[in-house]
């Protein structure tokens, strides 16, 4: 459908989004419509989404998801978005089944992204270390406890990391991902696709009432409540 | 959490999301991410995704999405929200099935709305005849031919109906709708933990450059491939 398609002979990029228990389904979803999007208009890209077993995964609403393939499946994804949550991610900060996963499908990707508090996974895992970062704005301090440096934008590369604010923001940052890789004409075609053309009713978020520390002592109670059983995970976050 | 919680007395009102084959799952994810945070934030609300069955229901992504209940279980919503979607919603317009669901669920809510193409369903079930509505601007006109006036708008409400425009519009839709029921305070809130503050990295959709007319033959040709069965319906919606 563009002059930007890749040869026909280019081996097809697959683009993976994790699945786990209890996170935020439009984490996941706003990336992945995009990149679904880029798969039907132009050729050489699938994506796919990865999870530890092909089974219904509780997400913090009542939709459940199913993951279309294994992490043990796709071997060589071309990049690999986390997406993120609320207590379900951080009590992840502690799975190590997950975070073992991640690191693997990571060191086999040319991109790694993330969404949300998805990047507290990343870094849990040890691939933050020395990065810029962000992530949700209740929880962007975290990730200097794993040794990560964090930024306050929207989304913020730093090698073949890129990490995205919360929620809504994977729409963003999964659409600069596609201009980098399809070209900014392809990228523009799937904004008009999805009707990307964001009228935010009560126009953008005003951060000088919203950033005033009043939600702290929630986001505090949330984590704690996520790492009751990882005392020393949970006091190294903390003090 | 805030000043404008209902009383706790207040029965709680229930937000329904309608799943099924082959939806974009951004259509549904997008708005139902708003309410679930309404849920979370402030007392007096529920999501429920609703389908035909409890089982693991394909989209036009490699994400299935399982309902949380059956349209027979969820007798009162509050608020009934239809996803769109491309091929699978188009050839849903003949779905006498699903018409009928929607039909009987609308007749039980009080407000109606729907994303993208999933006013198509509205239109074709005669929900809105000699209503304003809006659809994914590729397919704004097959309103009129059910009944509805096609308005150029992000959303639009007409009586107890509600439609947005494609995909990413029913967040838009859903902030505007948590305000009219919770209050604007807690419509912010809710944008506030979403991150709704959205940097489409190539501006705004540039409507002079997109909306051409370049894409017609394309949409009537998956209109063709819905409807190829349906040939009395097609011929309808294509003279």
């Amino acid at each position: 459908m563009t002059e930007t398609s890749p040869a026909p002979s280019a081996p097809v990029k697959t683009i993976a989004f994790v699945l786990y228990q209890g996170l935020t389904p439009l984490d996941i979803v706003g990336p992945l419509q995009v990149f679904a999007a880029l798969a039907d208009l132009v050729p050489g890209y699938r994506t796919v989404v990865i999870g530890e077993r092909i089974e219904p995964i509780g997400s913090d609403t009542p939709l459940s998801l199913v993951p279309s393939h294994t992490f043990a499946e796709i071997a060589d994804p071309h990049a690999t978005i986390v997406p993120g949550g609320l207590v379900p991610t951080l009590a992840a900060m502690a799975d190590e089944n997950l975070l073992g996963n991640l690191r693997e499908t990571a060191a086999r990707s040319q991109i790694v992204g993330s969404v949300c508090t998805g990047s507290l996974l990343l870094a849990a895992a040890g691939l933050l270390e020395g990065r810029q970062a962000t992530t949700h704005w209740m929880y962007r301090d975290l990730l200097a406890r794993f040794g990560a440096t964090p930024v306050t934008r929207r989304w913020v590369e730093d090698g073949h990391f890129i990490t995205a604010a919360g929620v809504s923001a994977g729409i963003d940052m999964a659409l600069h991902l596609v201009g980098r890789l399809a070209g900014n004409e392809v990228a523009r075609m799937v904004q008009l696709f999805i009707e990307y053309d964001p009228e935010p009713p009560f126009g953008p978020i005003d951060w000088t009432a919203a950033d005033s520390g009043q939600y702290a002592p929630f986001a505090r109670q949330l984590l704690q409540n996520a790492l009751a059983d990882h005392p020393a995970l949970l006091a190294h976050l903390s003090n």
